[in-house]
């Protein structure tokens, strides 16, 4: 048996990143960054006015003669002279002489003519040109995955297309006699197919494009079916007939380059993952919770290793709701529920763990971390815990 | 002015969950149930094998003779008797007659007999029939968000199509004459615009349909054509404009009936809300640090309500990485960075707030919480935070 950590680092060490391609900014979000992108400009482009007032200089005294107007987009063309003021409105270029913003709040206008409750202050209420950045500055980095602010900040940068990594196309098949679809006829003896209905999404949700290659009977023939469905896949997934069984197939594929491993860990054991011709091949349990287990552990740095990204599990700390006892020589990922008191968070690993068992799984929100030959710990004791989102 | 849960409040309480949908459970990932969803079948629907081994009598002793076997998706037809087994597999049904499965690692087979290190337990290794849910058990509740594995415990109960709240479209515009695309060519004094290119997937991440109705100049026309732009959308957002100046032009839409709020915010101060025609009409700030942190605030809930789920901001709590000085009358939204360090979470504020600042916005991940009026804050001290995706 190997470790979970020698598994993920095995995975990682076989894939690398997909090439780049150019897409639109507003294609970008959830896109991760091939390049570093810089700014085009300084940002604010020149000094702009922080809010309505009267551009003024702030060294002269008394009331001022009002010479013109600066709205935001119509930049005052003349020069702001001794005892000169002009109107200007948020985001209005500071005109041409002028230092201070005098705040519409703090002004009395009388005709062509301005005076001040207050003294305007030199620089106040102005933003100077690239406050934000500057031309050529990173605005964000290569391997970074854009959230909705990165792509605001790259258009305030004048981005109007990035180069990102190619999604990995994720093709994934269900393995099993037992197993129809939701709403068709089902099997005698049989179940429906649940494992690739969650998985679609997380994969689409990691950065990947899923396609499902539907249910395939337990015969080598449909079996061998999989390299040819998958076309132009990245990776293939297999869900189920991972094991060593005498109906788990997926190791006798031909053209089959792999490693199995039996992971110590729960739930999930059993893993495949090696070469399908040139494509790389991850195998699943077929178990639902253990297969949506494992793809969180092994897909998830699988997909973000070709997007080039950071692979890292986050982790979280909460304290025990209740008592856990000591575990064995596998590493644990026990079903448990968060909760917030008084500020803290604290998490519950639901009492019954059997893998079989998905609506606990689907009603929980994390998965509690326990390492092999953990000691019993106590409620109120620290544990790490993985969120589900 | 108003506080911001009494204008969270008020916008909440103006709008009404949308209309139900059907979709295929391939398409609702992140979809909000309208309505229950109920198991159409017990799950398992039969007992099954946890393992490979035999399915043998456990009140029977010596070797048992093997009478056939039970793979997952092919139930045996007969009947276990005394001194019998049938070889089983996972998933496979437990044949009448049977009680316990003896795993595979502890048995010897020998032609058509099959011995035992270890004398099997009754129920050990069997999931009776309905362990994971029974038909009609509720698998998840109306104003659910479907996560990932939501659908795959759907799939599990059979479960091929949902009622679900059609997603509300949000159609947005940035006002202003200073505002270009990014990657076109810039006015006079102008920037590019860029909320937007933020705001379209926080709407698409928060369960509603972005469209954007692109930049209107600060006329009276142009800001007049949003409503007939806007089409059948379900809510109208626009951005900037929402002030007193005199280039505030969004109040002045003809047809509109609106409240226009100072809310004792920061960033953001000036909101509009209310209605044009029939449809609602948020106006935010068009600073594009304040329009994100309003769309957060009051956008977010707006949508949820319109799909008809849990409105509540998610808050967490940290340690202060650094002090933080008391605050003024305003709530604030303290731009920050979390850090996990021994376990804890801190959140350190950036000390410049500025709310032009967009590459500060983009670089953090929480906006701290402060009360208006909170006290200064010890490095250590607990705080409130919203943490940001």
């Amino acid at each position: 048996m190997i470790s979970v950590a020698e598994a993920e680092q095995r995975i990682v060490a076989a894939l690398a990143p997909l090439p780049a391609e150019t897409v639109a900014l507003e294609q970008a979000a959830g896109r991760v960054l091939a390049a570093d992108v810089r700014a085009v400009l300084d940002q604010p482009p020149a000094a702009v006015s922080a809010m309505d007032g009267y551009a003024v200089r702030a060294a002269d005294s008394g009331p001022r003669k009002v010479i013109g107007a600066a709205p935001a987009g119509h930049p005052f063309a003349g020069h702001v002279g001794p005892g000169e003021a002009v109107r200007i409105f948020t985001g209005g270029v500071v005109p041409d002489g002028a230092d201070a913003i005098a705040i519409q709040e703090d002004t009395r206008a009388e005709g062509d003519s301005v005076s001040f409750n207050e003294m305007p202050q030199a620089g106040r209420s102005i933003r100077p040109r690239g406050q934000d950045f500057r031309q050529g500055e990173v605005l964000a980095a290569a391997g970074r995955r854009l959230a909705p602010r990165d792509l605001a900040l790259l258009a305030a940068g004048d981005i109007a297309k990035v180069a990102v990594r190619r999604r990995p196309l994720v093709a994934f098949a269900a393995t099993g006699d037992e197993l129809s679809r939701p709403g068709q006829k089902r099997r005698d003896g049989g179940i429906t197919a649940s494992s690739g209905y969650g998985l679609s999404p997380l994969i689409a949700g990691w950065g990947g494009v899923p396609r499902d290659l539907g249910i395939l009977p337990d015969t080598s023939e449909a079996i061998a079916s999989i390299a040819p469905l998958a076309g132009d896949a990245d990776l293939i997934v297999t869900l189920g007939g991972a094991s060593v069984g005498d109906h788990d197939l997926v190791r006798t594929i031909p053209g089959i380059a792999l490693d199995f491993w039996k992971i110590a860990m729960r739930p999930g054991k059993p893993l495949i993952f090696g070469k399908l011709g040139a494509t790389p091949l991850l195998g699943l349990p077929g178990n639902p919770v253990s297969s949506l287990v494992t793809a969180l552990l092994f897909l998830r740095p699988a997909i973000a290793t070709m997007l080039g990204t950071d692979t890292a599990q986050p982790l979280r700390r909460a304290r025990l709701a209740a008592p856990l006892a000591a575990n064995d020589s596998r590493q644990d990922y026990l079903r448990a529920n968060t909760a917030w008191r008084d500020g803290e968070c604290w998490v519950r690993a639901n009492p019954r763990q059997d893998s079989a068992m998905l609506k606990i799984f689907a009603q929980s929100d994390a998965l509690i971390i326990r390492a092999p030959n953990a000691p019993a710990l106590e409620a109120g004791a620290p544990v790490d815990f993985i969120p589900l989102e």
